[in-house]
């Protein structure tokens, strides 16, 4: 069917639903969107929601930039197939599974059904003294991302959530907004807890590396090359290949979304199939939806990765599925329309 | 036990969960108010959640403020009892019964198990002209909604939600928050879709309302008499009742906030008790939920009532609650913890 068509026939359905037009905001332009992924009037229910926790170690927390050692990346892929974290306590709570990629954590791993190896390396090189991977590696991030959600979908999956874990990753994630042109000032922030002192040189760090990198903003391979990280690479792919197969994805905080930005550098048609989970309290992430043009479906000041925000999310996504599939219309409730419906 | 020293046993708890010192944001304070109401650190889940929507018709409706007949309260009812309404959807979504009360509907119902009689009238009188009630109707309706909330608790209630239905009651939500002081200008926007010329004929009716009947800020009860309404009354019960018997309750949009407003002028304790479940569209919600202190948990731009907005909150505060009582410690998980922990 025609996108326009449906559409009308989409917008046509929710002003007939017993509730003055427009009324559900957001909810209706979820369901909106969802109904133009599904390409039906009234979508389907999510059948496999799955959230895939890309986990990757950063060179630069040589610099000291986070309140954690770098073990703690390695403790919390442990902490994820264990299921003691957030993201499995929220996924549990939405009915949705948990997936961690290795995708380059300084440690190995035993073989476990939830854990996918594709590590490319055990830690990236420090960005503040040159690139984090060459770009072959970075190539290969973006296949093995793409390899994993082509999989995803062949198992059935039709909700994808991505998070991220990695000591260092706010850092990455502003070096990578920043070589799109954002202010530093603008998105550099505390990830975890640390002083001013601290952020101070997290911000240094991110200026100096794309001194010593110069990042060509025209150039996404060259930006997650040097300034990214496994993780975001393999996200990168992750994202390309889900909203090219039409799967919708939900994006979490800052590092997921600076994986967004080199993804739609790379497919502006992407923005279609991609929904923001929430607005990260770390102050670049809204400045980065914004650009994308994304509205946070949630705001609840939480800075934690893991794709936690995005799982929470899923909730207000499927009651949005929810209120169109199965709310009465005007006509079937006999309820009268008000003036603003003819 | 000393209500600090439980404060400070949740905080603990919160802070050696496997996650950043305070990186859950409004789901670690949502946490610590359901434990700080329950009286334990680790509280329990819901296990009968209840949503109460009290409809009542307002005799204001004669001035032609809404973009619906009134009819259409009577109308919803029947919509809400037959389970066609968004906030029937939405309460299935998060595994919670609707229950209606009418408070003052003009039409007369059959009975039915979800419905519950507590007519005080066929409609208010038109606060243009006069008070709303007499004195001894708005006292009824408070003692009609603290019963109401009182058997809800008897029969097991632990989670109560309130929501509101009837064609003109953010005109009286409006005229109770303008009689405790906001400007009219900022508290009186649309609630259904009505156009320019008909939201200054909305303007000018409160401001009249204002003038005809001067309500005493000081005394709720003539607050509530001259500009209120029957189910803003019953609901000004429920929520002192709920909070007195220490009821969690969530509040929806404007006019259950204006009957919060109205409740907290007569106990100020109660705020302990009560969450925001979301900031409506309706631009005088925010300014009133500022001046009670109360951050709404979702913005998702709706505007329709019923308890809709309260209704998607409750799955953040069960994931809430899952969180303090699922997540792994730094301990138990082997995580190292960080510098903002020692």
């Amino acid at each position: 069917m025609d996108r326009k068509e449906l559409e009308k026939m989409i917008i046509n359905r929710l002003n007939n639903l017993t509730k003055p037009v427009g009324s559900l905001g957001e909810l209706e332009r979820i369901a909106l969107k969802i109904g133009l992924i599904q390409q039906k009037v009234i979508p389907e229910l999510f059948k496999d929601k799955r959230i895939y926790v890309f986990a990757a170690d950063h060179g630069v927390t040589e610099c000291s930039i986070s309140a954690y050692p770098r073990e703690v990346t390695k403790q919390m892929v442990f902490n994820f197939l264990n299921g003691g974290a957030a993201i499995n306590v929220f996924a549990k709570h939405v009915g949705a599974k948990v997936f961690v990629v290795d995708a380059g954590v300084d440690a190995d791993f035993e073989d476990h059904p939830f854990l996918i190896k594709r590590k490319v390396g055990y830690a990236t090189k420090n960005i503040a003294f040159g690139p984090a991977m060459s770009k072959e590696e970075a190539v290969k991030c973006i296949q093995y991302g793409r390899e994993i959600a082509r999989s995803a979908i062949l198992q059935g999956a039709d909700l994808l959530v991505v998070g991220d874990m990695g000591i260092g990753n706010t850092t990455i994630a502003a070096a990578i907004a920043a070589a799109f042109g954002f202010d530093v000032d603008e998105v550099v922030d505390i990830g975890t807890p640390i002083d001013q002192k601290t952020l101070e040189r997290k911000k240094q760090v991110v200026r100096q590396a794309l001194e010593v990198n110069k990042p060509d903003r025209k150039d996404a391979i060259d930006v997650l090359s040097k300034v990214g990280g496994f993780c975001i690479g393999q996200m990168v792919g992750f994202i390309l290949e889900a909203c090219e197969n039409r799967c919708p994805v939900v994006v979490d905080g800052f590092p997921t979304t600076a994986a967004l930005l080199i993804a739609y550098e790379m497919n502006k048609n992407i923005l279609d199939f991609v929904f923001a989970g929430h607005k990260s309290k770390v102050k670049g992430h809204e400045v980065m939806l914004k650009y994308l043009g994304l509205r946070p479906i949630l705001d609840l000041e939480m800075r934690l990765g893991e794709g936690t925000g995005a799982a929470l999310a899923i909730s207000i996504i499927e009651a949005a599925i929810k209120m169109i599939s199965q709310m009465a219309t005007f006509e079937s409730a006999g309820v009268s329309k008000g003036s603003d419906q003819t």
